[in-house]
């Protein structure tokens, strides 16, 4: 290199998993473009994995290791974390930053757990962390909700963030299927895992709707403050119903103001969508996050929420934006939690439901029914009876109503003797109006 | 104000209508959240207007002045240009730049026809030069392909960037209105202004989509280098053909490679899109544009595209993130231009094309047609027979084909006895495969 050349960035990587080996190809591939792009070349000092003697592709054979420690300790312009779960990825973050190097990561799990720990260590230090990658793969994102935001007042975010889920939804939806058909497909085809309960319970739609929270309302929220939900309770019938309302059923990870403005409810739960709107046509593993601001309006971002090459373009955006602050002089932004606002329970949440029943089939049912619902407060937008006889049933979709309110309109309606059976309760989001 | 207390980032304003009066709002609304936000509080220090005397919403009195040249030889950390058109314009952001303020414009038509002067002041001045509410108002998108997909590889750039034709267009398809009808109602409800020609003849989404392309594909690209088409030809017919077919039209701003790589092709023309894909279900005046990338993948950004409040929220956006550079020292991405692609003429772009036939109601017209197509290298995808007698007619649509090839195929095809008249040629966009 010539004395004129500028300095290479040094980037270390600490995970040669699926994301780690194409983030490690690409800075290979794209490496003149990515030397162009940042005013220097980037180069990858070592990649850090639990078997070292086995070949990855795309990974330079003689930059693997498996002492993760060590590499940590060279003081990398950049350490990229993509190795997952809180240990050991917490510590070695931690000694990175001590060590002087600005962080990229995609762990979801350690920010949601435990982004306070991180966000402090990188102002002490005096270096960056960025984590695009972490929510909805390559989708920008968390870039526009930090900084193209930033001058707006965020009200709602709703967003469809974990394909596997999705994907099973749809099939359902498309299918017709039983959520345990649609799982097992999802499960042959490579969208779910033998273990599908981190998706299917929507503990990994959590994690990201805690750090989309926390971003888009400046206040801190943590994968436990989120009420959480998954789809295993989602029936064929549930989705048959929402069809013939022209609705469909995603999980959705919602997070909102309450209406004193003093508070922030975060949750995850199948909901039901209106087919005009945006989210509905979001299919298959796609993601998509509905973005609700106070002079933006109403805003969408989609795309490919997960797999390899997505999730390393979003850490290689990532990996420009830190080295071109390096050379700059510049930092990206820091943690942003001034506003402190409260995490309150779901039982604040204000939203609409829908109410499947299972009803006797003789006069004055109705009129029971109706008065349970506002015997509680809960004001009813449509209703519709099927069927006769043994098979008679009710569809109920209310106003918006607190979560409390309707679960006590619930409970008077399994006491009255003209419901046989509650089939379905569910949530309604996506609609304007009362 | 304290000693302790950070000094505050000075703001000047030039341009004082719908979008200048929003920014000033926002910055007196939102002080308290701007300052947390950027950790010094934004100060507006004047806003220039052509007509000081006329009272604003939002503009403090006393900040008014009709003398741009002189607030902006203040030297404001930040000057915001919210006037519009390329003189005085350009003049006062290079004034700004040379007395060392970093710029936030939403100037489409200046950056379009003369952005690399801007990009050249802003960096010999060592200065920022951002621009989000340029192209597609409130929607995050330049940051994001700025920066967000800076480590990846842009193959395609499919935007619906201008409000007043989508309006138009949607109206055509919901009401089965001629397009005169759609216009006048545009106009009637203030999406469309009296002289609709920068509209609906394509220009405005001209100049976005050369600010588009030039971030996209890293070269220089001008209003100028991009072939423009707007909707006035597109009639209630081909509406209903595309209906027909399971597609929308659509007036589409598209950028992409040449097949070699070795160019590019920009261009504004209305396009079939198939309703399945996610720019068929932007309608009315919002805005969305669809990126593939080759790790990433596609995505799409969607929302409001423009509008004072919208526009002013992306002003703002980047207000702060300039302010956040000044106090830390940091420098936003400069112009990027290195990969000096060829702009190429759309007579070398490949696309899909919808030809609309009158033809004779005889035996072997189908057959002399076919053969058109053939002789000039034009594949056939779809081929539909209508109507009998006077009435009969024919719809193809066909695989990639270079435009030069279609031209020549409709001259063909204007030759044959079998076609009585071409009733319509249009692009289709959006379609997986060859």
């Amino acid at each position: 290199m010539s004395a004129s050349s500028p300095a290479p960035i040094t980037v270390a990587l600490l995970g040669g998993g699926t994301v780690g080996s194409q983030v490690a190809r690409l800075l290979v591939d794209n490496a003149a473009d990515l030397a162009a792009r940042v005013g220097a070349p980037l180069q990858l000092i070592g990649v850090a994995v639990r078997d070292a003697s086995r070949a990855r592709d795309g990974v330079p054979a003689h930059l693997v290791t498996d002492d993760a420690a060590s590499l940590t300790a060279r003081g990398a312009d950049i350490v990229v974390e993509v190795m997952g779960g809180i240990e050991p990825a917490r510590s070695l973050i931690l000694s990175a930053m001590a060590a002087g190097s600005s962080v990229v990561t995609a762990n979801k799990a350690l920010l949601a757990a435990d982004g306070g720990t991180l966000y402090r260590a990188a102002a002490d230090n005096g270096v960056d962390l960025y984590f695009e990658a972490s929510v909805a793969g390559a989708i920008p994102l968390l870039r526009p909700l930090r900084e193209s935001l930033a001058g707006d007042r965020v009200e709602k975010v709703l967003g469809i963030v974990n394909g596997t889920t999705n994907f099973i939804l749809t099939k359902m939806e498309s299918e017709g299927a039983d959520y345990s058909v649609a799982l097992a497909e999802a499960q042959a085809l490579g969208y779910a895992e033998a273990d599908p309960t981190a998706d299917v319970g929507g503990h990994d739609a959590a994690a990201k709707a805690a750090i989309l929270a926390e971003l888009a309302f400046h206040t801190r929220v943590t994968a436990d403050d989120v009420s959480c939900e998954g789809i295993t309770g989602v029936t064929a019938a549930d989705v048959e119903a929402a069809r013939d309302m022209g609705f469909v059923i995603k999980l959705l990870a919602v997070a909102e103001r309450t209406l004193d403005d003093s508070g922030v409810i975060v949750r995850v739960h199948p909901a039901m969508v209106p087919n005009d709107h945006p989210l509905a046509s979001v299919r298959n593993a796609f993601n998509a996050v509905f973005v609700e601001a106070e002079s933006a309006g109403a805003m969408m971002f989609y795309g490919r929420g997960a797999g390899g090459a997505p999730t390393a373009s979003a850490v290689l955006g990532d990996l420009v934006a830190v080295a071109r602050n390096r050379i700059s002089g510049g930092r990206g932004p820091g943690e942003s939690t001034y506003a402190g606002l409260h995490v309150r329970s779901i039982d604040e949440a204000r939203t609409r439901y829908y109410v499947n029943l299972d009803v006797a089939d003789r006069p004055g049912v109705l009129a029971a029914i109706a008065q349970a619902f506002a015997d509680n407060g809960v004001s009813i937008q449509v209703v519709r009876q099927d069927g006769h006889g043994d098979d008679a049933g009710l569809i109920v979709r209310t106003h918006l109503a607190t979560e409390g309110s309707l679960r006590r309109t619930v409970d008077n309606l399994r006491m009255l003797d003209a419901v046989k059976n509650v089939v379905g309760v569910m949530r309604v989001e996506g609609e304007a109006g009362p």
